[in-house]
């Protein structure tokens, strides 16, 4: 049981893992197989769908190790069941991204969960502090999926300064093995949050298509854009980009954003129907900068314990740097 | 003598710290304490004047440690004298950066001294390695100045295992103290070179008001922006950006860069008197992310010594992290 930090003793986890709630790639048996080999599982609920969700969450009846759910605060806010019917399920954790969580706390700890907040700047670490939230997920624009502008590298150690040290941080965006949870360690968090890496696995909810893809992929096929926001008509906060394998909707609407807009009902139907089809060429196939890391599609329970190993090594490597006078 | 790693032991220094050849800013006196410290010192020769680079490598004549200095190819590839100038100082390491290595590499070691490259993607570590260098800068977009688009926490180890093992990697950009140092030697890294941290010292070139600002501006009151380039007239290669501490001017002329070149030759009259009266409104003042950890202007010497007792703090902590089953 390595790796023993604050984050492990809260959540009672044997590994600072955690799984990034993607939206419908991180499902029941993903989280069960994250959780079941020690770290963390996060189901991704995303922008909240009622009947993905209850599907879902009915894989985690009965599960017994600690598990969660992450939800989009700026879609979840219109449609506060959805946050109900979640916590009905008794998850151990709910991790809150994009938007004011002051009004998901109350709830969330009536319930006897604990409160994750992603956050992606110093103001926003303290935002969240304030409301009483019981970790923080700092996020970098490294990530897939979607972020901020600042790099994880130098903003994990300023949120801990900022914060103080008694908070668990869970470091997310950038982290895609062993060599990742280490350094995330040696700059101040307690864990790290990985996305990517685990939806290419054999139980993420993501197409063997899709999966073959991002094992081909290089972080530089990568860009970040809003355009797959604006065709699905996500009314995305500003600030806020997706990284994604940049394919020939990408490559023909970015930098025509306000043009997309125009004729979003028209593109929207097209880009649907490809989606239906896993269309690469069309549908968004989010992915973070360590896509240049992974090689292949392994069980979820392999991607832990190889983090782990990875990070012992990698930190008792740099230990043995370190000549004694 | 903590932290012994592959690039202590090629560059025969004491600690894996360098100083960046940032242009104007790290002269003789910043180059000469950190390596006095036991890092390695380089001079920041930028794109090449002449008569700044004849004064200041004078202050290096009889200097016993390992110095080096850095050079912009793209600029300096038109003046191949001042690569000779500088050799005829006997630097240890000469770094170049932005351009083609190739016709850099041997007079360089013609002239005995080794060659580091900074590199901010794969293909150009692929490059770099197979021009035969002797040590890779691998920069990321957190970096103050000019980089290119890729964050350092997933990048460093990808570098590393496109390159292999046996060539040593100095991680930029992001870098501002002793987490820093530890994470990316847990990433692969064989050492640091940091900037805006050697900015904010006693000895670097900055004047008073420029380190003061720098002491009281956050990473978020950053910008990449190429206006400064334009209005300097310089042709810098597409790709690169410059991060800089935002003003008026940057203010004014981001989004606007077409006209801004329309109109060059009259406002850089205007920026380059504001130049000269150290205008903060006006003047690039180059930042990296971490100007975050930045809270005092101290001497180099200092920054040296807490940075590897910080990291030594920090790397025993996660191996203490690590809990022997």
């Amino acid at each position: 049981m390595p790796f023993k930090t604050k984050l492990t003793r809260l959540l009672s986890v044997d590994h600072p893992i955690v799984l990034a709630p993607m939206g419908g790639v991180s499902g029941a048996a993903l989280a069960k197989a994250v959780s079941t080999a020690g770290g963390l599982g996060l189901i991704g609920a995303s922008y909240g769908n009622r009947e993905w969700m209850t599907a879902e969450l009915a894989g985690m009846e009965s599960f017994q190790k600690p598990w969660g759910i992450g939800l989009v605060m700026f879609t979840v806010i219109k449609q506060m069941e959805l946050l109900h019917l979640a916590l009905s399920y008794r998850p151990h954790v709910v991790a809150l991204s994009f938007g004011d969580p002051a009004p998901f706390i109350g709830p969330i700890k009536d319930a006897g969960a604990k409160v994750a907040v992603q956050v992606h700047d110093l103001d926003q670490a303290r935002t969240a502090l304030s409301c009483g939230v019981d970790l923080l997920i700092v996020q970098g624009c490294e990530a897939g999926g979607h972020s901020a502008g600042r790099s994880s590298f130098p903003l994990i150690p300023a949120v801990r300064d900022s914060v103080g040290e008694s908070i668990p941080i869970i470091a997310a965006g950038g982290v895609g093995d062993g060599r990742g949870l280490s350094a995330a360690l040696a700059l101040g968090a307690d864990g790290v949050m990985m996305g990517t890496r685990f939806a290419v696995t054999s139980e993420s909810l993501f197409s063997g298509k899709v999966k073959a893809h991002l094992v081909a992929a290089q972080a530089k096929h990568t860009v970040r854009t809003r355009a797959f926001d604006i065709v699905r008509g996500i009314d995305w906060p500003l600030g806020y980009s997706g990284r994604v394998i940049a394919n020939k909707f990408s490559d023909a609407w970015i930098g025509r954003e306000a043009e997309l807009q125009t004729c979003r009902d028209e593109v929207g139907v097209v880009y649907q129907r490809a989606v239906e089809q896993d269309d690469l060429d069309f549908r968004a196939v989010w992915a973070g900068e360590i896509v240049d890391l992974i090689h292949d599609v392994r069980p979820a329970s392999q991607v832990v314990k190889e983090t782990i190993a990875e990070a012992e090594k990698a930190s008792l490597a740099v230990s043995k740097f370190i000549i004694t006078e």
